[in-house]
C-alpha cells in the first residue's frame, strides 16, 4: 500500500558477491595514443619487442673502463688513457682500446670495449688526459647491460592494467605511440521523484534540489567513466520504464537515485522488474548508511537503485557501484588512502548491519586523532561535507571504544 | 673537471623545510561554474546563505504526525485521519490538524502541524483513509529539521578546500552555480642533453629516449597542474639559461631534468644559480634513489633538478614535487593509499640516506605479502612498473627482516 519496509537485510557481502555473479567485462576496445593514455585500462597484455636499455649505461658518474685493465691496481696505481668524454655524443663510434677510458656520466652509453665504470670519487686526474685508478672493479660494475630492464619477450603489463604515468613511460621506452584500452564504462544516472527539480525555485518550497545527480556525476568522473545524464523522471511507470530502458540501451550500468514520494522506492522496483530477468536481485543491504540499496540484473547488465539522501547515495556508490565499475572495465578495484587514527569518543554500531562512521581525521603530536562527526544521520549533508575519513564498524562489533586505534579509510585531505 | 660528487648530503626533512621556506601559494583565482569545479581548490571560504534543509523533513517512511496526538497510545491505540500523501506533491499546502496524518517518504516535506513522523512498522492500516498507531512519539523524532545540516552563516568549506564530489553537492544545495578557485598551478617542464631525442631513431644509438617529460605529464596531469612543456634543450649554457628563464617567466614551479653526458649537472646547477637569488639551495638529498635531486628559488620561484633516470625522476617528485604544488595552490598533500603487508625477504638500507625500496603487494589469504621487485637500481624502468608499492626504510634503520609487518604505500592496483 505504502512503502514495504526491507525487512530482510541482505548483508554486504552476500550482497556484492550476488551482483557480481551476473556482471561481465565490457567487449569494447579502442585504439589511444599513449598520450591520452593516462589512466586507462590495458586491453592486451603490453609485450616488450626491444631490449632496454637498448645499450650498456653507466649508472654512475666517472670512467668507462676494461675491467682487466685494472686487475691488480691495490699493488700500484693503474693510469688510463682519456680518449673521450660522453659530453661529445660520439659514444657510438668510440671504442675502448687497452690502456683507454672514457669519461662518461650516470645513464650515458658505455662505448664498446668497456665493460664497468668507475665513480669518478675513485679516480684523480693526472693532466689533461690520464687517469689514475686505484681499485680494482669487477667486470660489469656501475654498469647497467643492455636488456638489463626488457628483453624481447618480456611481460611488461598485463591486460587489466590502468595506465600510471610509469606506464606510459615504459611504453615510450618500448617505442609504442597508441595502446588498445578498453572503452570507458557507460554509466546511466537518473534521479526519480515528483519533487525533484533542478534549481530551486522560490514559492516552491515543498520541492527538492536534486543533488544526487550532480554528486554521481563527480564520482563517476573520478573513476574515468562516461556518463549518460539522463535527468529527473517522475513518479510515472511509463516514464521510469521508458528511462530505465534507455538506460540499459546507451549504458553498462544505470544508476537510479529514489525520490521521497511515497510508494517511489517500489514503483521503481516494480519497473525494473518488468524489464526483464532476473530483476531486482538485493533488496536493501544491513549497512548505515545506505540500507534501502537494491541492485538488479537484466540480462547481464546491473541496475543499481540508490537511496535518496545523498549521504546515503555516496555509500550505496562506495560500497557497490565503485567495484561494480572495476569489475566492468576489467581492471582490480581501487584501494582509497588510509590511516590509523585514535578514536576521540565512543562510537556504536547502528542495528541492521555493517556502519559508516564519518569522522573528521586531524594530525597531533602523536599521530591522529579521529572526531566523529556532530550529526550521523543520512539526512545530512555535511555529515560527509565536514568529513575526511569514515570508520567502519563491522557486523560482529557492537561499539568502539574512546583511545582505540582505528583505521580510517580517508575521505578528504588531512590538515 | 667532470662532474663534482654530491658530497654533503641534505636529509629529506631538512631538504623540504629549506625548499619550502621561500615558496608561497599562488595568487591567481578564477570563477568556474560548480560543473567543472571538481578537484579545484577554493579560494575562498564558503558560508552558507540559507537553511539546509529548507524545511523539516521525514527521515523515515511512514506517517507525519502531530506528536501531542500520539501521548497515550500505549493505553489505548490512537487512530488518526490520512488527509494526505507526500506522492500528490502538495505537501507545502496541507497543514496538519489535531486528529489527522499525512503519509511521507523518506526524504519527503513534513507538512506544518506535523512536529514528528512514525515508521510505517509501528502502524496500521484501519480502512482506506484511517491510520492506528500503538506507540508514543516525543517531538522530532523521525525528523530532521529546517537548518539542522546547514543555517545561515555556518562556515561549509574553508579555503584551501579541493573539492570532492559531496562538496559539489553541498554547494548545489546552496543555490550556488559558481565558486571561485585558485587558478591551476604552472609547472614548465624541460630535459637537458645532448644525447636526449623524442623519438628513437634508427642508427642513432648512443641517443637515449626522453621518458622523463612524458611521466612528469602524467604525474602532474593527476595533481590538476598545467604543463609548460620547454622540450628538450642541449648542453648548451645559453639555450638552458633561455629555457630556464621562460620557465620562471610561464610557470610557478620549473622542472629541469639531468641529461646524462659529463658535466651536464654541473652545467644545469650554474645556469641556475646565474638567474638570481638565493639560487640552489639544495644540493643532494640523502635518500635513495633520487639523491641527485637539487632544489632552487629564484627571487621566490622553484626550481627542482630532478636526476635523469625517470625512476629518480619519479621519486624525486613524489618526495619534493607533490608537496611543493600542494603548497602552491595552497592545498593540504595528498595521502597515498597504504595497506600493512608482510614482507617477503630481507630488505637493506643503502648508505646514504632514506631508502624507498619497490615491492609487487599480492592479497593472500592472511592479508598482504610485499615482495620487493628484482631489480632496484634506478636505472631499472620495470623497477617502477612491476611495482605497485613502496616501502620505506628510514635513516634510522639499517634493514628489515623477512616475516616483518611493514607499512606500503600503494602506487598501484594490488590483485
Amino acid at each position: 500500500m505504502v512503502n514495504r519496509p526491507f525487512r530482510k537485510l541482505m548483508r554486504v557481502e552476500a550482497a556484492l558477491r550476488l551482483s557480481f555473479g551476473s556482471v561481465e567485462t565490457v567487449k569494447g576496445i579502442e585504439r589511444v595514443r599513449i598520450e591520452r593514455a593516462l589512466g586507462r585500462v590495458l586491453a592486451r597484455q603490453i609485450v616488450a619487442k626491444k631490449y632496454l636499455p637498448p645499450h650498456d649505461i653507466a649508472v654512475v658518474d666517472g670512467y668507462a673502463v676494461r675491467s682487466i685493465d685494472l686487475r691488480h691496481p691495490s699493488r700500484k696505481p693503474v693510469t688510463l688513457r682519456l680518449v673521450g668524454r660522453s659530453k661529445l655524443g660520439e659514444l657510438s663510434r668510440i671504442r675502448i682500446r687497452r690502456g683507454e677510458t672514457v669519461a662518461v656520466a650516470t645513464g650515458s652509453m658505455v662505448p664498446r670495449g668497456g665493460d664497468a665504470a668507475v665513480m669518478i670519487e675513485d679516480t684523480k686526474m693526472r693532466g689533461g688526459n690520464r687517469v689514475e685508478f686505484r681499485e680494482s672493479i669487477k667486470p660489469l660494475e656501475g654498469v647497467t647491460r643492455r636488456g638489463d630492464d626488457l628483453k624481447p619477450g618480456r611481460v611488461v603489463l598485463e591486460r587489466g592494467s590502468r595506465l600510471r604515468p610509469e606506464d606510459i613511460g615504459v611504453l615510450k621506452a618500448l617505442g609504442l605511440t597508441s595502446v588498445q584500452v578498453v572503452r570507458r564504462v557507460r554509466v546511466a544516472i537518473l534521479s526519480t521523484g515528483d519533487e525533484l527539480v533542478n534549481k530551486a525555485r522560490r514559492g516552491d518550497s515543498a520541492k527538492t534540489v536534486d543533488l544526487n545527480r550532480p554528486i554521481l556525476k563527480g564520482m563517476l568522473r573520478e573513476l574515468d567513466a562516461s556518463v549518460v545524464d539522463l535527468g529527473i523522471v517522475k513518479d510515472d511507470e511509463a516514464a521510469i520504464r521508458a528511462a530505465l530502458r534507455r538506460g540499459l540501451s546507451d549504458a553498462d550500468l544505470v544508476l537510479v537515485t529514489a525520490g521521497s514520494s511515497v510508494g517511489n522506492s517500489d514503483l521503481v522496483s516494480r519497473c525494473i522488474d518488468s524489464l526483464g530477468k532476473p530483476g531486482m536481485i538485493v533488496h536493501g543491504v544491513a549497512m548505515r548508511p545506505a540500507m534501502p540499496t537494491g541492485v538488479a540484473v537484466i540480462e547481464g547488465k546491473p541496475i543499481v537503485s540508490l537511496p535518496g539522501f545523498p549521504v546515503s547515495a555516496v555509500f550505496a556508490f562506495r560500497v557497490f557501484v565503485r567495484p561494480l565499475i572495476a569489475k566492468l572495465v576489467g581492471a582490480p578495484d581501487t584501494h582509497d588512502p588510509t590511516i590509523t587514527a585514535t578514536l576521540s569518543e565512543r562510537i556504536h554500531r547502528i542495528k541492521g548491519g555493517r556502519t559508516f562512521v564519518r569522522v573528521r581525521v586531524k594530525k597531533v603530536r602523536s599521530g591522529y586523532v579521529a572526531v566523529p562527526v556532530a550529526a550521523q544521520r543520512s539526512s545530512i549533508l555535511t555529515s560527509i561535507v565536514d568529513a575526511n575519513g569514515i570508520v567502519t564498524i563491522p557486523e560482529s562489533v557492537s561499539q568502539i571504544d574512546a583511545g582505540t586505534k582505528v583505521w580510517v579509510t580517508l575521505t578528504g585531505a588531512v590538515s
